[in-house]
């Protein structure tokens, strides 16, 4: 079978194509289990790091109907759709974050309703579509209110998803995902970003910037789970999907003093010391308007995993961080 | 000032034209009260029935670029945005329905923010947008979870006002409207033309199809109470709107035999009994997704109105035919 991944070169993306490269198989459009013989991976940036017979790279701009046309042929099962401008660069670059995360969207799911394959179509979403007035545990009935394009971008791109499958164009999964914590690597404009970073950081023996509070709570997701769940939700018969094809995905609840606290617990006092609290305007603006705590019911009825403590996630990271290294 | 109404040609488009000639003034981008100069008055169909030096009426696609720059120019105070694809045509036809609820809705908040001037825009959106499962009375906090094409551009479209408004690029407004009854005329492509045709093909003598059963709960508005309630929406200082720019609007929460016994007491038995009940899978579907009844909290709070009693809103489209005819 064939898949394409977008976001190809982004952290999840790189992530998701190891698993998908050692899972072997996936579930087709036919419900068949079967070997994938073919990966496109697709970015705007090169793809570094895998190499397998498997993997076709290519680089391009999502936006493009073109550019889609030469991605997606009448042979392709799945898509996992990763690509996204991030939350902080879509507030500043309006039109940048409208054409990727909305546009390009569209563009994807318009490709295969003409190919009229009903192929299954899995996205990241975000709990950047809430917002306003929340209560302290949002459930899975709670109004999107997104008070950021980010978040704005995502919910329609649900709403699409969901009336594309409810239409039998595609058979679409929308993930609405935590914040992934702890990302390696270099921080990027998601707002979220220090939320990493205030782990990745210390524990590298270097000084984190965090712009929010220490009360701020925040809803966390490890990179393992996140793909773990990513396969999970291709993997599920759409005949469950009796809730929705936009899911609110399971997390861990975690304030920021938490984490800290749980740094310091793992990667000791020094380490917890380097967490320095500036408050940014702006970041806090955004990441205060999202949720701490979702209920998540529908998706862990539908079986999605949560990490069980924040201790397990630092001390995976460092893990991961030693094996990488070595 | 300078106003534009899209769908001018269409019922409310017309009222709502004859009502702000009526009213002469209405507060302009600057919070003023100001006389209204010009109404465009924009429609795919040609507008009849209207006759005043300050109305142009102007034929055209409302989802062409290039005809919204020609209606839309820097002197634009307020918009009325009421054109659309109606319900049950949207979910025969989805491409239409997509551009002229949506891409022409996003259009038209371009062409504005390109102008800069922060103008008003009001669009009516509707409780289309709800579905699945909905406890009797909808509140304003429930999920988005369109069970057609309709609700999911108009969901779209709303998110889109909401952050446009977000962002300073307009001072928009969406109204979620009920069900508007009774529309004088004939039955348009809406799955909610029935419950017109109910109240007006009986009183004229006609019979009419109910596609529903009768306990099916429909949320409702009068066509004065709908005018009434745009110009409101319209009026409103931004700073007052702080629930946000997507606003629930008051109803009338009515059974669809309800309806009929209080056109049994308005019109009396032989009336009452030309209503024929033939199911229509594909209308009840949509119809049935929709809320019965909501709390409409915010909006009763900003002052929006809702009619009193289903007897008075027959018998007031009774009169109006009468003056219509006379």
């Amino acid at each position: 079978m064939e898949v394409l991944v977008t976001g190809a070169a982004g952290f999840l993306g790189r992530q998701l194509i190891r698993e998908l490269l050692k899972l072997g198989t996936l579930t087709n459009r036919a419900g068949q289990a079967q070997r994938i013989e073919r990966i496109t991976a697709f970015d705007v940036a090169a793809l570094d790091g895998i190499d397998d017979p498997r993997v076709r790279a290519m680089t391009g701009d999502i936006a493009d109907p073109g550019q889609i046309e030469r991605l997606i042929g009448p042979g392709i099962d799945s898509v996992f759709h990763l690509a996204a401008i991030v939350s902080g660069q879509a507030e500043q670059d309006f039109d940048l974050g409208l054409r990727i995360n909305f546009d390009a969207t569209r563009a994807l799911l318009e490709r295969l309703r003409a190919l009229g394959a009903n192929s299954r179509f899995v996205m990241t979403s975000s709990v950047a579509v809430f917002g306003g007035a929340l209560p302290a545990t949002v459930d899975d009935a709670q109004v999107w209110a997104p008070q950021s394009s980010y978040g704005t971008e995502k919910a329609m791109a649900d709403l699409l998803l969901a009336d594309y499958s409810r239409r039998g164009f595609v058979d679409g999964r929308s993930l609405r995902m935590p914040t992934i914590v702890v990302r390696p690597g270099k921080p990027n404009r998601a707002a979220s970003s220090f939320a990493s970073g205030i782990i990745r950081e210390p524990v590298s023996g270097a000084q984190a910037i965090c712009p929010v509070s220490p009360d701020t709570r925040l809803w966390l997701m490890s990179p393992a789970c996140a793909i773990q769940n990513i396969v999970h939700g291709h993997e599920l018969p759409a005949r469950q999907l009796t809730g929705g094809r936009v899911i609110n995905m399971p997390g861990l609840s975690v304030s920021v003093q938490e984490m800290v606290d749980a740094l310091r617990r793992v990667a000791g006092d020094e380490a917890a010391g380097r967490v320095v609290f500036e408050r940014d305007a702006a970041i806090d603006a955004i990441v205060s308007s999202w949720p701490g705590n979702l209920s998540a019911v529908y998706a862990r009825a539908l079986g999605f995993a949560a990490d069980g403590d924040f201790d397990s996630v630092i001390r995976h990271f460092i893990e991961d961080q030693r094996l990488a290294a070595s």
